[in-house]
């Protein structure tokens, strides 16, 4: 079949794209990473060609170009999931305008064959949410909190990186089933904002000096579930004060990419002695409860019960350095690239009948 | 009422004990106890008077000994579980000549009001089995089996300090379960002892230089539940091996006790990439559950299908030296020191007509 496609690309459009320019040790820079342009590729039987509009920046790609063993290697594209829009389809599923969830990468141009592709639907939401609190991020908040903390209403659930998409999740989930949700985060803007917006009950700042204590006078019958995106010392300074049976959510370390060597834990005397119960949470297992999610979370947001933040760096070769300013905790909200416009048709190049194709 | 005797006793005996000298920096050394007598007590209304048989030596007297907030103060008794037999009773319930477990610590004699006292039956198992397996360490190795590991048949069991009380416990329920149960050590003696004649399908050596190599080889599908007495470095090289949603309960971290301030765990993202659970065991949730821990291990040790080895030091002097072999791990079984014979009548002053009073 025909390619049907939206007539939006000149002839002399190239495809950028970011590379990883080599392994970092530590914390990524700005020069761990290239850039080059190759031809904007043309989709065969059975694809599509997909614009980036958001690239997502995750944490978890710090894991990939340490990785020792290669995942990644000097000269690959940068991976990361992105939401697109069709230009071009062969595929008899999908046509152009639609806007799906990809893995185009830090590029602005990508075929796709279907595989691993979820369709958006923006009446349900802005489309971007498929990125952050309607995408992995928010389902490893939404499952590390109802499967794994199974927090009791009354009970305190503390939530560190709290505002970000992951921890404003797990807060609100636990604050929407009747739990008192206590976060944690870095500045003092992030933590007015998470009780202010997010309706935290208490949000401590763990940069103070006094963090520990802080930390104690807000949870004055201790801890009963710790939604963990850190680990390190917060987690010490957390294991300290839980309640009896408490649930430790081990969902990410940011901590541990300060250093290409394991950092060790905290002592783990506390556990016992709290016959607390620590759980590792890989999103992966639960990706079948995706759709859950999107009803429950997104009905929230409909209803204003939800909020969430973004913080969008504009232009894909931006990325690196909106990636470095990530690793390094002074995102607020989910971090986004926007590689290209929502809506196509201001520039002269787009065609106003291609987009209604959809 | 008037006090029943057993007439054992002569008017020149003393009482001999040991107290806590100083507190320890790290393991304790023989130079941290003294030793005193004082006169052996009579009992009022309501007490019993029972003289020492066994004193169990247990490594969480090391947290007594350590903590800076004083549990236990230089010039303090030496707290312990005991063995004892009762000599005088002015209480309802026991009868001279009848054996109890009871704290008398590290003393010869010593009174009770029966509160917390369990009376034993010598016919159903050894007498000292009720400071061992058939007390709270091996309540503590069923339990964090039973209700925490929750092993299936054929899934592989790690346990260290496998051929301790509580290790013992935890390999054998194991095995007789239908797991596979793989000790850790740390001699080649006892690991051979563990194989041939407690049943571990393998037992690994912790001191030998490739341990970690012989941890996987002897755990080919990974490793399901991991009971955990020691922490530190082992647990690390565990943590290496687990299969996916592997189950760590953690007893005891004998390692935390070398150094008084506390020492860092191990790095905690495998248990992430696991999806492993960690949860923290104290034994004292579970006392209810002992009758069962009786009469099940009690029959199998009847039935020839459960061992136990017990590392008896003679006389109360010597126990402070025990105890400080124990700390490093030199003991072989259950450490027990025997503070006086199981049954009186060698020596001139016991009377046959007391023991019949039972």
């Amino acid at each position: 079949m025909a390619a049907e496609a939206l007539h939006i690309r000149s002839a002399v459009d190239r495809n950028q794209r970011i590379l990883l320019a080599r392994r970092p040790s530590g914390l990524p820079a700005p020069e761990d990473f290239a850039t080059d342009t190759t031809a904007i590729p043309t989709p065969g039987p059975g694809q599509f060609l997909a614009r980036t509009i958001y690239l997502s920046l995750d944490p978890y790609y710090c894991d990939l170009m340490q990785d020792p063993a290669g995942s990644l290697l000097p000269g690959d594209l940068m991976p990361g999931e992105t939401v697109s829009q069709i230009l071009e389809s062969r595929h008899p599923d999908y046509r152009p305008g639609e806007y799906v969830l990809t893995r185009n990468g830090w590029q602005q141009y990508a075929l796709s064959s279907g595989q691993g592709v979820r369709r958006l639907d923006p009446a349900v939401a802005p489309i971007s949410t498929a990125l952050g609190v309607l995408g992995i991020p928010g389902l490893a908040g939404y499952a590390g909190i109802v499967y794994i903390g199974t927090p009791r209403p009354g009970e305190t659930v503390v939530v560190s990186a709290a505002t970000g998409p992951v921890g404003c999740t797990a807060g609100q989930v636990a604050r929407l089933v009747g739990a008192r949700p206590v976060g944690i985060a870095g500045t003092d803007e992030k933590c007015a904002y998470a009780v202010e917006e997010l309706g935290y009950a208490d949000c401590i700042n763990y940069k103070r000096p006094d963090f520990a204590a802080e930390l104690r006078r807000a949870c004055p019958d201790g801890i009963d579930v710790y939604f963990d995106n850190v680990g390190g010392e917060i987690l010490a300074t957390v294991l300290a004060c839980l309640a009896p049976k408490a649930r430790i959510v081990l969902c990410g370390t940011m901590d541990s990419y300060r250093s290409v060597s394991p950092l060790p834990g905290p002592t783990l005397r506390p556990l016992i002695s709290a016959r607390a119960t620590m759980t590792g949470l890989v999103v992966d297992d639960y990706l079948d409860r995706l759709p859950v999610l999107v009803r429950v979370v997104g009905a929230w947001i409909q209803s204003g019960q939800f909020r969430y933040r973004e913080d969008v760096t504009d232009g894909l070769e931006n990325a690196p350095a909106a990636f470095c300013r990530l690793m390094r905790g002074e995102n607020f909200g989910k971090a986004l690239v926007r590689v290209g416009p929502e809506h196509l048709g201001t520039p002269a190049t787009a065609s106003r009948t291609g987009q209604g194709g959809r």
